[in-house]
């Protein structure tokens, strides 16, 4: 995938303040894996006991590091996370798995950690061996730099096709305690998460153990990283990890180690906001992306119907388009409604863009002023509201626009 | 949609010779439905005892012509098929379903057919009113005007988004006796037909009876538009309906009137060339469409695990604007193999692009040449062959690239 230069004007407009979290410090260096002039790995050293959960692609295809991690999951214990952009390290064959295993190995001496509790990732292109012996030189040194503050260096060096780094941060409290949650994302390409997207890291101090962890996760990936779309390609590589190391127990944070204590609950919203908010910069930096769209299916027999109409939607061309020409076409709308294959009544079928009623009772809304809405189709945030008539539940998703230069970026690069 | 002025580079070089069809005569006039300076109405009058199977749309939110042909399928007779450009006659509400009866009522009047037996299908812009009155005035020309070998006019009056009329035909016999097979379609976007994509009816003199015809042609489509994509956005108005005039009878044909008589072995393959050929065409005239593509799935577990690999494969964005880019991007194939959702090994994955193999046994073929490959992605037909490695089933489905193009025929009509 080529780069582009420019910044997503979807952008956020400012990076957030990122406090550091106690026990797990970053360093990125330059193993030379593909790109020059360019940081492309990351280890982050956590301490002692750090618990971690996944949510891992659910390809058919999984990368060899999705499945180094998927294998080593269970155990639920963290001591390093390595991770490096230029190669994806996916359909490599044996080469793949000998290469994940090197990479452990080297790290595990680096750190001085158990092969077995270093989780790995990698992003880009897939099909080229990745020579992990890259990693060897460079290792030690990252051990050695590794710092609590440098999440910004670990957001920037695993970046591919992303125009911006990706950081969200929430502090919030267990039982009293102020916890922070921190995390990473990258990912602009062949983002439809079936589970996660592409590659997020999120470290907290809070004392969660790994059982908790995962059920928290699963849960708050459904409504962050499983809620969006750029082009309805799913990764081979889709990685999100969740490190937990603890350190808050220190200054008095209780362990938690049941999913229904009720003192999860504001880390639960913290954590789930963290979630939504790199998911969304995800969508932000889709590939020639010009408009943020935010599409709530209403009216659904279920919630699991409501998403499915709302990525239909979502995933359709003729609506990426659409909203890419500043076009409230809510007929492509009900076409993307029609071909989800959940139960939705076209004559009860109401759409909005922007709180502007457009269709109601299955024809053309009379009241709509035209005028109103081509002056909100012009802006860079289109909210699309459709109810289709059939129960109570909804749901929301999150995708961009499809311009000519998504496929300049994933058409021209070779020509 | 906005028209563009070019031909299709994909475009067959020549039309085929259509020999009349005994029993039906057609006529093209303008109803000033929404274009003018071209023909934007059809009127196909068959004889009495006309035969007529049809598949239509899955679409939850089908158009009012759709239904209306749904609920008369099942009397199996057709006496005339008026269809119109222009307006898809879809979420128009109560208005759309008096359209389609005002339509009904004036086309039997003007044919002395009785209205159930009127067939209707309308396409173009959706959610706006249908003004069947404009119906009124040109119906009865059309019955006067309607002569068997105009079936080129009303494969260009039925024309969209399309640059090029599609028609196809062959002839066959039955107990020795020759039948001839008609058939128009058009569509270049809002093509993924789960069923049959927007508008293609095919005419024949065989004396077939209804629930043979709809055996027939629910089998044959399922290999022909059930097997093609341009966008993988379904539309609100597919309808494919097959004509049996009966007419040959005449001339001794026998009647046809169960599904496994062995006559209709010839005739069945005969019409599913048709099919076949005119949906093919639909991707030939897929909007901005710069490359034919044909994608095979092997060694799959069941033909429809194949069909959803290949169907994974030619909706993928990202695949499409490879392709585009003549870059054989077989990374992007795993990942859509990969996010089908059905069993494939990746570690015995091949991949070949127009015979020559690139991918094998889970990762790069050494062999293979680049420079060989690179040539023939240049070429404007572009066969993509997978082999899956878990079974012994195939299946075979069309595209066309995705280009900025279709960004534009779809995103600019507005700006």
């Amino acid at each position: 995938m080529a780069k582009t230069a420019a910044v997503s004007p979807l952008a956020p407009k400012t990076y957030p303040e990122m406090p550091p979290i106690e026990g797990v410090r970053f360093a990125a260096g330059s193993a030379g894996i593909r790109y020059s002039g360019r940081t492309d790995v990351v280890l982050a050293v956590m301490e002692e006991g750090t618990q971690v959960a996944g949510v891992l692609t659910q390809s058919k295809c999984p990368s060899a590091p999705v499945d180094w991690c998927r294998a080593r999951l269970g155990g639920g214990r963290a001591r390093a996370l390595l991770v490096n952009s230029g190669n994806a390290n996916a359909f490599t064959g044996q080469t793949g798995v000998a290469s994940v295993e090197h990479a452990a190995k080297v790290a595990a001496a680096a750190t001085g950690a158990p092969a077995a509790e270093i989780f790995q990732a990698s992003t880009g292109v897939i099909g080229e061996p990745l020579d992990a012996t890259k990693f060897d030189a460079v290792l030690g040194d990252l051990v050695a730099r590794a710092e609590p503050g440098k999440i910004m260096d670990a957001a920037r060096a695993i970046m591919t096709t992303d125009t911006f780094p990706k950081l969200a941060t929430a502090v919030t409290a267990i039982g009293g305690v102020e916890i922070t949650i921190n995390g990473i994302a990258k990912g602009a390409g062949m983002i439809a998460p079936d589970m996660a997207t592409m590659l997020s890291f999120v470290f907290t101090d809070a004392p969660i153990a790994a059982p908790v962890l995962q059920a928290l996760l699963s849960q708050g990936v459904q409504n962050s990283f499983n809620a969006i779309t750029v082009d309805s390609d799913t990764s081979t590589s889709d990685t999100l990890l969740l490190f937990a190391t603890g350190a808050a127990a220190r200054r008095g944070a209780p362990a938690v180690t049941r999913a229904d204590d009720p003192r999860l609950e504001d880390f639960t919203r913290a954590l789930n906001g963290v979630l939504l908010d790199l998911a969304q910069q995800v969508v932000r930096d889709g590939e020639g992306a010009s408009k943020f769209i935010e599409i709530t299916v209403e009216g659904a027999e279920s919630a699991a119907a409501a998403k499915r109409v709302a990525l239909s939607i979502a995933n359709s061309p003729l609506v990426k388009t659409a909203v890419a020409g500043q076009d409230a076409n809510w007929g492509r709308i009900v076409m993307a409604v029609g071909k989800a294959g959940e139960a939705a009544d076209r004559d009860r079928l109401a759409v909005w863009f922007g709180g502007i009623r457009v269709a109601a009772f299955g024809l053309r809304d009379p009241a709509y002023d035209e005028a109103q809405v081509s002056a909100y189709m012009k802006g860079d945030k289109i909210d699309i509201r459709v109810h289709i008539g059939v129960g109570e539940a909804q749901a929301t998703v999150w995708t961009c626009d499809l311009t000519k230069e998504y496929v300049a970026i994933n058409g021209d690069y070779r020509s």
